[in-house]
């Protein structure tokens, strides 16, 4: 089973459900060029279908292995990814002055998605770099970047995080990894670090450990927290790589998926500390770690879209081919493919639904972060920021659950077939399983969503999108369509039920801050049925509007989603709202 | 981490949420002694704790091995099912002519989760024994009862159900392995079967296959299906175990979970056949296994409830434990667990009060099945029969589902080392997701709850039921309990949705069956969250009238369901009723 970039479908997402052809008009894009967009993606799609799809097995089946400090990756990976940099996927959205080719990064997002499509545990490799770069060239000094940025965005070497240690998982302000001022202007990093994600391979000569470690005389938490590069192999002023650094694997993670990504512990200080060269200032690592965390965020939600969508497309194909049962007023001998059945049909409808609403929601996360920097106009970027930083934990949870729930389904399709690994559903069933983790758990992406971005500037950005949403429904309502079905309706009660939920939430976050945390998770889930419901509506229009062929297509797609996603906000609003009595109060319950 | 039998909740679900203590002071289980059920209890707690529960991870590490036909289990298994047969845990609720303890299939319930619960992939083995004989003695000759139907109810051979074949998974009518009669009375049975469960293993001697097979001049379809029982050694005049019978394991499958499970592909006839034994008539086969399809399914429904609670219990342990964050108003240095953060708090709500509405859910359906055999009266039975019939895809699709998210929120709550193998999180998700798709996935569950179950007596058993279940919910409202919150309410409006659901998909059943089919998903989750959520209130008006220690618990614990769970009711109902037309034109947009 192979993968297809949908391009159509995602172009339509990008350009009309996201907001990106509206944004190039209206000249928040500069002079971006976006006739090219089309012509990127089917590219980025054939590589993805050539080169990375029919790497995705080999690499969860031969997963990686370490000796002596040194990580073997799966036949074939250390090939592709040569191929990956030397066709430029890398540097998409990188500076032009490093050598980026500074597309949009909603066009990467599109990229990302397909990359993760295709092979999530190699695109979780680019994506970590693209982090790094993001870092380096927000914080870091001209020298840094000049020694460092290139190579990152070319990908000729790859970047690390380096965040979480045994004790300081979501509370990185825990690390205790130490750094000491070397008087040379240099640091030397001791500690170990956790759950580092290509914290070593054999794909390129040299990588890029970005590691947030402590001062002596650091305050305590996260307030007392340095960003360090830290080579693996130093760079002499030739460019060439010089001495090793004292930074090494000492173990990988036997996951339960993602099995081509090395998750490595990472040591450093066994022989007197890591040369480490300071981000930014020092104690102010969080602040450059939070510069990245949005486009981290979205990547991850990308994930979770490309998982779901490489889940959608193989159940698909295996329900149009398998062949069990009749369906009503079959005649004569034989059976039909399983898609006949309504119940088969339903979790394909569902499937591809929920992906279609994770997509847009994920475009329109880049739109409002690339218009954020983009745009002419100060308020109108400062509208975009806001947007984006609201828009990005949906991104990031509501995606990923997503890619697990449509994982999910896509083995249930394939019945028994599914729980053979053989098959390929399972792992994509597998590797779902940590996006909604890492990046942040998408438990902290509720409470970010309600105490950060709901709460932050008294729902003004919230309130901005639900005028736009109500705007889309009002369209859906009077285009009169008998294809939307209860379309509008429901699209209607779930913004009505979202605006409440919204506004029960700002009424507690000071007073009340457990209660108005105990409905964080349901209230982002309910946000995402709203807000991907309408979005999909939107494209359905633009779909009809614009000429589209068999637009119609489009109609259904939404109107499935709201009768089946978006129809639960009414009920996950009274979660919100009436069930926090039910969460304080279950200690009682948890202790016996 | 172990686990410890939740003896407490499960006899109050057993008792008073499931019915047993009426029904046996209603007179329905004859002369059982109820008091004993608390000691058989322990006692399966204490042996799955000591013997069972350490072998799981085990199992899951070492797999099975097949090496030239012989299938070799993990360290460990053979030894514990040895120590199995001889605590008569095998003979709990077999027939007492034949060595059986005779006990109630609600206790065998009760135990068939705790066995799960702390070794599904071992309890997996009885459970299909337990159908094998089911059939045998159901439908059996004297004579084969008297050589096979002993051995099997001690455990001292096991037993497997062979149905499916790589063109007849959901489809049984379409099996193809031929069976011919030998003039002797034997059949000689020639053909493949995948998917076998157990199909061969090292911890008996002898291993008694339950084979559906079709006669040359057998009608097409189900109609022309008989079952066959195929020793793998013939059994001699005296007991002893004689030649090897024509039906080996050429392949094993490997899977996503149930490692320690050997998943079978049998060859019969490789030396012209494997000698075959009638059980019933030619061509009745499907009856046969329609016996035991109840007993089987709502097995599988409390490996469901046993992995949850597993789950659960891992999960609980582990946010009492873990450090991360500080609770709101936490003031002075160090982290608190995180089991005080609400979001978590949630999620090991969502986790317990979902497993305790699905233990109950299949509890209840024991109790019926039971009835539906022991009672007096010709009435009562018949109305058991059907409450039981009525119950099953409930019990055995919800309960699976409810597995299969209690081990995605188990993962959830161990965040990042929740996708770690060694934790032992994963292994139950990845255990659970074979349960909704065996015996019958639970898309197959749902249409035969819509068309044979609601649809066969006009909806009266459904009504039966929900007059029951309004006694509860006016039992709640005028209990005057404020710690109930809006339980009252949220389960009148579940009651009646389902109730305006029920009378929906009967009348589309015969006019509009695709219609009907369509919602047949969402309605048995409707069915299953008003069930539960009534059941759950019971239970807790139970305790608070019965002087159950704490009684609040439970009706903390009923109030989280029914604002969580039950709550979705009104949304699944509009999915029913008005989403059909988006799955029945669903064609033009998965073509696309």
């Amino acid at each position: 089973m192979t993968y297809r970039a949908p391009i159509n479908d995602i172009l339509l997402s990008l350009n009309h459900g996201a907001g990106l052809a509206a944004a190039v008009a209206a000249g928040h894009y500069g002079d971006f060029d976006a006739d090219i967009t089309a012509a990127v993606l089917e590219e980025a799609g054939k590589f993805a279908s050539d080169v990375l799809a029919p790497l995705n097995k080999v690499g969860d089946e031969h997963g990686i292995k370490l000796d002596n400090g040194k990580v073997t990756t799966a036949p074939g990976w250390p090939d592709a990814y040569q191929r990956w940099t030397a066709a430029g996927w890398n540097a998409v959205s990188g500076p032009e002055a490093f050598g980026g080719q500074g597309l949009p990064l909603a066009i990467n997002a599109a990229c990302t998605e397909i990359w993760s499509a295709s092979n999530v545990a190699f695109g979780l490799c680019p994506l970590l770099t693209l982090s790094a770069i993001e870092a380096l060239d927000a914080h870091g000094s001209a020298e840094l970047k000049k020694v460092y940025l290139e190579k990152l965005v070319t990908g000729e070497w790859t970047g690390t995080m380096q965040l979480t240690e045994p004790n300081a998982g979501s509370d990185v302000g825990a690390l205790r990894t130490r750094a000491e001022r070397a008087g040379d202007g240099t640091y030397r990093i001791k500690g170990t670090k956790i759950f580092i994600t290509y914290g070593e391979h054999d794909m390129t000569d040299n990588i890029v450990h970005f590691v947030l470690a402590r001062l002596p005389d650091a305050p305590a938490g996260t307030k007392g927290i340095s960003l360090f590069l830290v080579p693996k192999f130093m760079v002499n002023a030739d460019g060439s790589l010089g001495e090793r650094n004292d930074i090494h694997a000492s173990g990988v993670e036997h996951k339960l998926g993602m099995h081509a990504s090395p998750t490595c512990t990472m040591t450093m200080g066994d022989k007197g500390g890591a040369i480490g060269f300071l981000i930014g200032e020092e104690n102010a690592g969080m602040r450059c770690m939070f510069t990245m965390m949005n486009q981290a965020r979205l990547g991850v939600g990308l994930e979770g879209v490309g998982i779901a969508d490489r889940a959608y497309q193989q159940a698909l194909a295996y329900a149009q081919e398998r062949r069990q049962g009749k369906a009503i007023g079959h005649k004569g001998d034989g059976m039909d493919p399983i898609i006949v059945h309504p119940d088969v049909k339903r979790m394909l409808m569902q499937m591809r639904s929920m992906t279609a609403a994770a997509r847009t929601i994920c475009y329109a996360t880049a739109v409002a972060l690339d218009v954020s920097v983009r745009a002419n106009d100060a308020k109108v970027r400062a509208d975009a920021a806001a947007r984006g930083a609201l828009l990005t934990p949906i991104a990031k949870a509501f995606s990923t659950d997503i890619g697990n729930e449509v994982a999910y389904l896509g083995v249930q399709v394939h019945g028994g077939m599914g729980f053979i690994e053989e098959t390929g559903a399972a792992q994509h069933y597998r590797d779902a399983r940590i996006t909604s983790i890492y990046e942040g758990t998408n438990g902290i992406q509720s409470i970010d969503l309600v105490t950060r971005k709901l709460g932050a500037n008294g729902g003004a950005s919230v309130w901005a999108l639900l005028d736009e949403l109500a705007a889309t429904i009002k369209q859906v309502e009077t285009s009169n369509d008998p294809a939307f079905g209860t379309t509008g309706a429901k699209l209607r009660d779930a913004h009505a039920a979202l605006e409440r939920a919204s506004k029960w939430l700002l009424e507690r976050l000071a007073s009340a801050p457990n209660e108005a945390l105990a409905g964080a998770t349901p209230y982002l889930r309910l946000f995402g049925a709203t807000l991907g419901g309408c979005m999909l509506a939107g494209e359905a229009l633009a779909a009809k509007a614009n000429g589209e062929a068999e637009p119609q297509r489009y109609v259904a797609l939404a109107r499935f989603f709201a009768e089946n996603t978006s129809v639960q906000a009414p009920s996950l609003e009274k979660t919100v709202t009436e069930s926090a009595e039910a969460v304080t109060g279950a200690d009682a319950v948890l202790a016996g």
